[in-house]
């Protein structure tokens, strides 16, 4: 394809997402398409011979639409949002476009500073501890997810707490963590994953809001510590996925201070909240914190993926993952006068993430997201506060901010069934946990575009729908 | 941004990297940037209001440019290749519009299906064994990067090799891990991450030609069962970093089957090459691997990132990872019919990657991906016939596929000075490594618009820039 044709080819899909974005609101938001039916229409092989850009837009339309659950749809309300916008999109396509690679400084001298300078915007942007920043001992780096994020930092914690020893012998002493019930299931892969056995990862209960108790914490430790365990990790979550819990961060940070634990918090996308200054509470505690961990590609209008990873003291992540092979060895990296990101994360190779969140700070300005941010708590209150008025509901847990828990009070049953003829119509999507063992309904509101009246509609669809007791 | 800006600014991007790859060649192949010029340049807080897009895109031109080391630059030679192509980019760029999550089978149908199609389909271009299909036992997934399917190898090889007892009560026996001295970094980080330790990371000697010795193989395993340590994993090479050697798989794989280890193949780069049949013969052995991984990103025009990840019996890898937290668990899981990729890997989050592997293989067609790959051999080869006939040089490893280690026979020092002076004029760029000892040259050939012209031109300024002895 030739820069000419790419460029006639680019116009014309540039439009087609356009479009999209357009007429999206008419689309069925859940897919209806049945296991294998896409699978079935395309070919059993490879084309042989090359194919029309046409031919492959036509098969994106009529093959590969109908498959897809819209994600950027305004009525989308399942899970938590990974809402994306414009200038993200043109960010992606701008560092594609580009293809440098970013493991190393020396690779594309951009690519790393960028990088550095927009995580050390979203630090000031979170009013997150200036250790965090790269002006100190500790710093910043764009990961896929929070998934590879908590395992870099559980692995982290593992060398901190036995001298750099596992890397070198692997695991041997019993090495504990800790989380909540309702922490993320990222962390229990993570503790597999590093070798410390799930059995060594401890679940600490939760109180009434469910928020993890600091009290079960500290006598889980004193106990483990009886038993010659090794208390090494304690994953506090800003946000719970099921319930948007927020931990006593605080209370914690001194239990791990106190024990010399490695603290991580999972912010996964409630940290965004922190934009505005009326919910920078939340960070109430962090200032002892080990790492922390937010994405961006969830509620800050950012796409997957762009999760925003921090660590107090780089040095120790760095001499955990650290491997240097003679084919990577360069003057700048031997000058310690730079950053080299392979060292962050499980990855080498690495593309230029930092373009899209430097797009999306620029495009909106600080003061333009936390409008956004705003926005979307307050139309979940609204939805909240109309779930109070409905006797046939109840909140299940507190709406703190965009996220209400509700439940039809006529039980699970009802509920699940409820769940599944709203997401039939194709009208909206919403998805369910469940919270102290009862089926809970999730209003996650924080697509881009979504407005009042989506979550009115929505609303009055679960009305219509739902039974009268 | 609305729809029509969105519109108007797709354009405008989409015309300036339609430029940017016509005037690609013409700018210096390596940043001349100096450690933190491009920080100074940028403000220290983000902007509170937000910017006009045109002014994004003067930065780009004028702060970014400058630091990009331009790897689809036809004069890039350096490392292995990240090469892109448009078409690729238009699926990135498809992918970033469209923001819909593949984490479970159920998030978008689309998503899973066409990837799973497009990895059968890659299964039979490089002629892999029938268990790697998803018809079979087995099955294929993208990944990000090499490192985090090795990753995955060594966890599912730890956790086979345990009967899942690592998983749940942590790393406890003497496990071993084997691979030659010349693999990937990327094998000696996962075994630390998976808290194996590096110690019982055995690097087996190689021969002549820089590929794994089995004899030496099978002594260093019977000394270690001696010692009561417990051998689980060997990682064999196709196509090495430093000079592309290739293990010899068969013998490496009868001995894993006779002991019992988990064989994965690390064919990064070079499995692309056997796209031709004339290069099949790469895949000798791979018969009985019980993973393989292999690089649409590096060296079939699918820009990073694209690790295409094979296992013979997926239940392993799936029992390895999946951890199935109440939000997640939906009718389609349940019923056993869909496969759920969140299982396959360190991330829950996923991107629609499979869109820009299909747009590559149906833009190319197999014979035009075919037509290239023959064509970056040939070039290499012609490379290295140079190499032999200037008596100041000497090849330093075979040169079988796309990748020619070659030094001047004056000594480190000499070669070290010719390849920082080289990568100064800004005319091409190509990095080393060191082989039994020495620093070697290394010209990797395989950009995407790598003409013979770019060839002779580096090795006419590498004859200039050589000292006559």
């Amino acid at each position: 394809m030739t820069a000419e044709e790419f460029r006639r080819h680019g116009h014309q899909l540039v439009d087609w997402l356009a479009d999209y974005r357009k007429r999206i609101e008419e689309l069925p938001v859940v897919s209806q398409s049945k296991p294998g039916e896409l699978r079935a229409a395309l070919p059993e092989q490879a084309p042989q011979t090359g194919e029309s850009f046409e031919a492959m837009l036509a098969d994106v339309e009529q093959l590969i639409l109908p498959g897809l659950t819209h994600w950027q749809s305004p009525n989308f309300f399942a899970y938590f949002p990974a809402n994306c916008s414009a200038p993200s999109v043109l960010g992606e396509l701008l560092s594609a476009g580009l293809g440098v690679q970013g493991m190393l400084w020396a690779t594309s001298p951009a690519c790393t500073e960028l990088e550095t300078h927009v995580l050390d915007w979203m630090a000031d942007m979170l009013g997150l501890p200036a250790f965090f920043k790269s002006s100190s001992q500790g710093g910043g780096v764009i990961q896929d997810s929070a998934s590879s994020s908590a395992l870099c930092a559980v692995v982290a914690a593992r060398e901190r707490s036995t001298d750099f020893e596992t890397n070198r012998t692997g695991a041997r002493s019993p090495l504990v963590a800790y989380t909540s019930t309702q922490t993320h299931s990222s962390v229990a892969k993570a503790i597999k994953i590093a070798g410390i056995g799930e059995n060594n990862l401890r679940l600490i209960e939760v109180d009434d809001n469910f928020a993890m108790t600091p009290g079960a914490l500290e006598a889980q430790i004193k106990d483990d510590r009886a038993d010659g365990h090794n208390p090494f990790f304690v994953c506090a979550t800003l946000g719970t996925t099921s319930s948007n819990a927020v931990d006593p961060i605080a209370r914690i940070g001194e239990i791990c201070e106190r024990e010399r634990l490695w603290l991580h918090i999972d912010a996964a996308m409630s940290g965004i909240a922190t934009l505005c200054p009326e919910f920078r509470f939340l960070n109430d505690g962090i200032d002892r914190a080990d790492s922390y961990s937010v994405n961006a590609h969830k509620w800050m209008f950012t796409n997957f993926d762009c999760n925003c990873f921090y660590v107090r003291n780089r040095k120790v992540l760095i001499d955990t993952l650290s491997v240097l092979p003679e084919y990577l060895r360069n003057q700048a990296t031997e000058s310690g006068a730079v950053i080299d990101y392979r060292d962050w994360h499980v990855p080498l190779g690495r593309r230029f993430r930092a373009l899209k969140l430097w797009f999306v700070i620029r495009h909106y300005g600080v003061q333009g997201l936390q409008h956004h941010v705003r926005r979307h708590v307050e139309l979940a209150q609204q939805f909240a506060s109309w779930v109070r008025e409905d006797e046939r509901f109840e909140l299940v847990a507190p709406a703190t901010l965009n996220l209400v828990c509700f439940r039809h009070r006529g039980g699970d049953e009802i509920n699940e069934v409820l769940m599944n003829r709203l997401n039939a119509t194709g009208k909206l999507y919403l998805t369910h946990s469940k919270l102290d063992g009862c089926f809970v309904l999730r209003m996650a509101i924080g697509q881009t575009d979504t407005e009042e009246r989506h979550v009115q509609r929505a609303w009055e669809l679960i009305q219509q729908l739902a039974p009268s007791s």
